[in-house]
């Protein structure tokens, strides 16, 4: 791929305007230094000094197609000449077949979609469906896990970002998910470590009171809190707790979901199907925002006579369902979820693993598919984490370090607290994970530098 | 414009996938029968069967460009092919652009936008900058309002869809603004309701504390809810208000924004300035989800070298803003928002006057630019509702008949309890115009029908 020529002057006018008038997400306004992006293409972008960079964020772990795969760019060019927009009340061939396509691919039986405009609103329609058919209001979540921004999902939220916004919502409740590496079950291996994590759950519920439960959520496989993968029979086990008390059974999917982990969901891997599923970020890589809610035929019956108190007035948007249409044919017939899968159990497993061995930072290697972490720390033994938990500043200095070496040498990186997470895009080619590899391999030194 | 001949067959198929897989906003799934839309332009849209319809709804209010302006579409096909995505953590020109056209036209000093999907998480953004700019919990709206349907944006809204999530969220307290025809002040004019409306919002900050008020939301025109024009003097008495006690003051611009009333928005008939803004539709006419805040310099500030504790991943989406920039310069280039305020005061204002004389069921008219209610009573010395508040079945059926009656005729309508909302396009011609007033004229004789 040949980039085009440097434009700095373009770049710097992008980035005054930006600066002057775009208000950035989880930021300290006058602290950021936004890079200006010129361009984009599979698994790179560039910017406007003539730097190109090996995407290995994905963004927000949300092309999972790569950049401007021209089948998706195609669909939504073409719906655009047909038609934008249209209200949620209208049948239209877009949505129809963005909801069919969908429903095929979600686990079991989940065969109705609500669609919205993101992960966040995905995640506050299955919860007011949990509370409805359920008639209760106590939702619980875990510590580690990230379900969103708006009102009931941060607060579902069990990372930092949830501390400022920690008022207005009631009936949540946070308990501890399996995390062996970290957790405070002291358990020695997964076995004992997911049976531990069930009768943690177990009691909560039965402390917290079964009967004023309306759902348990989990992200399938944690995402940012840490790419968490669950233990064997975790899932299962949590099932089997709603099943006993009739609570609704969430799996958020918004960021695992759509080949992130090599099956088309993650809930996959261990055949439990939720009664509720959300997605949004790979249903189309995010080229038009769109996420949603797969409902059980249970719950859609909750409201067959009933109606549904929720609503949005870009739910099942046409040009965002046009591109969810080609998103997931192109994934089909490319074999990328297929992809991810080979590229986590040729590359990036043995490879991370290697660099593991290699430098003294890394702590555990976890992951599959594209859906990889780093735990880095001071000391292997006591696992002292590389930076304190939700550290900023001077005292977060060791991971800025270890970000910005990438940087220089042509890699995007995604890191959290003290975590370096591999998420490039699901079409990421052997050449380019181990590229990255190699960067990263280089990069860790700086990290390695900080080790006890 | 000329439409393509029918094709019942793709309809009844786009509509069997839609029963089968797409889930409905606000609706029992059970009983509803949506219809399949084949196309749209301009002022109309047209189903499979060859029924063309004058779109006197704008969709939810959002087409104030019209369907498939070719200035958006072309803009959105060329940065489709450009770039669709990007993280909100980079600086990009679209978004760039975006937000420098928006900061241009919002009231006074807002300069800085943040960028959602939505209206829904506009709000709950702006609520969440004004608890943390002042450290106070509580947020006023009012009774007749819609504010979305996320966590706290349905805890603020007044309106019926509120009552079954009316649970789950903490520190909102609702007033009753401004609303002569119905309000239980007892004014006698507009004056009079204006002050009674601020005393009554006045003596609600005494008691509820205002050191515990972070801020007072409204609607600047109240849309669904009513569409309530608020008297002169009613904003900069609240914005008065406001200032007396560090309250942040939020317009909600959502429906109201970008053209609908006959100006970019409706803060500026009355020369008054919010701390904060929410809009969304109007912005690029829901061609791509977007929606976003403008915030004053003071309260920007506040996050100057505090993080902002909000975000999401598609927040100054490209090809969202893409669609703005192409939509605002339209609006500009074009006179579309001079041709809502013409068409306000030469067509729909005394045409729906005219069809007031003529037609008992009417018991008041209200509105400007392209936004008018009609209020329809049972009598007009009671002002006793057409159909009782949130009537349903059987009770609405006076209402379901006027839509029946305006659908039959090839008028798409706009109905919410017992008003009849003339809405269409800002784009909307003189001929289209009285063309529905027209439908409108012959539909009205059914709700004259049930008058006492």
């Amino acid at each position: 791929m040949s980039i085009p020529a440097a434009d700095p002057a373009a770049g710097q006018a992008v980035k005054a305007a930006d600066r002057a008038h775009v208000f950035h997400s989880w930021s300290a306004q006058a602290l950021i230094d936004p890079l200006a992006v010129a361009g984009a293409e599979g698994s790179y972008f560039w910017d406007y000094e003539g730097n190109r960079y090996l995407d290995f964020s994905s963004q927000l772990v949300n092309t999972n197609i790569g950049h401007q795969h021209p089948k998706v760019v195609a669909a939504i060019q073409e719906q655009a000449g047909k038609l934008c927009t249209l209200a949620p009340g209208f049948a239209v061939e877009a949505r129809s077949e963005a909801a069919r396509l969908v429903a095929q691919r979600t686990p079991g039986d989940l065969d109705k979609i609500f669609f919205t405009n993101g992960g966040a609103e995905a995640v506050e329609n299955a919860v007011r469906m949990a509370r409805l058919h359920t008639g209760r209001q106590k939702v619980l979540s875990t510590y580690r896990s990230y379900h969103g921004a708006t009102g009931h999902a941060i607060a579902l939220t069990g990372d930092p970002r949830r501390w400022p916004n920690d008022t207005g919502a009631t009936g949540i409740v946070h308990f501890w998910g399996p995390h062996l590496y970290r957790s405070a079950f002291h358990a020695e291996n997964e076995g004992q470590e997911c049976e531990r994590a069930l009768a943690h759950l177990e009691q909560t519920v039965a402390f917290e009171g079964p009967g004023t439960i309306a759902a348990i959520i989990l992200e399938t496989v944690v995402g940012t809190a840490g790419i968490l993968v669950p233990p064997p029979g975790y899932l299962a086990g949590v099932r089997e707790i709603c099943d006993r008390y009739g609570i609704v059974f969430i799996l958020d999917e918004v960021m695992a979901g759509f080949g992130r982990t090599g099956e088309w969901f993650a809930a996959d891997h261990w055949g439990v199907v939720p009664d509720l599923l959300t997605f949004a970020k790979g249903v189309n890589s995010g080229y038009v925002p769109l996420g949603g809610v797969a409902i059980s035929p249970r719950i859609a019956a909750t409201f067959a006579e009933r109606p549904f108190p929720g609503g949005l007035t870009y739910s099942g948007h046409p040009l965002a369902c046009a591109s969810a249409v080609a998103t997931i044919n192109a994934m089909a017939e490319e074999g990328i979820v297929e992809n991810a899968k080979l590229i986590g159990e040729s590359v990036l497993g043995p490879g991370l693993r290697e660099l593991a061995e290699r430098h003294p930072s890394v702590g555990e290697v976890r992951g599959l598919g594209v859906f990889w972490a780093l735990d880095l720390v001071r000391d292997r033994v006591t696992r002292e984490p590389l930076v304190p938990y939700n550290a900023s500043g001077a005292a977060n200095a060791p991971m800025a370090e270890l970000a910005t070496a990438c940087k220089k040498r042509g890699l995007w990186p995604f890191t959290n607290m003290n975590r370096f997470h591999v998420v490039p895009p699901c079409t990421v080619t052997v050449e380019e994970a181990k590229a990255g590899l190699a960067v990263l391999d280089e990069a860790l030194t700086v990290a390695d530098a900080h080790v006890n």
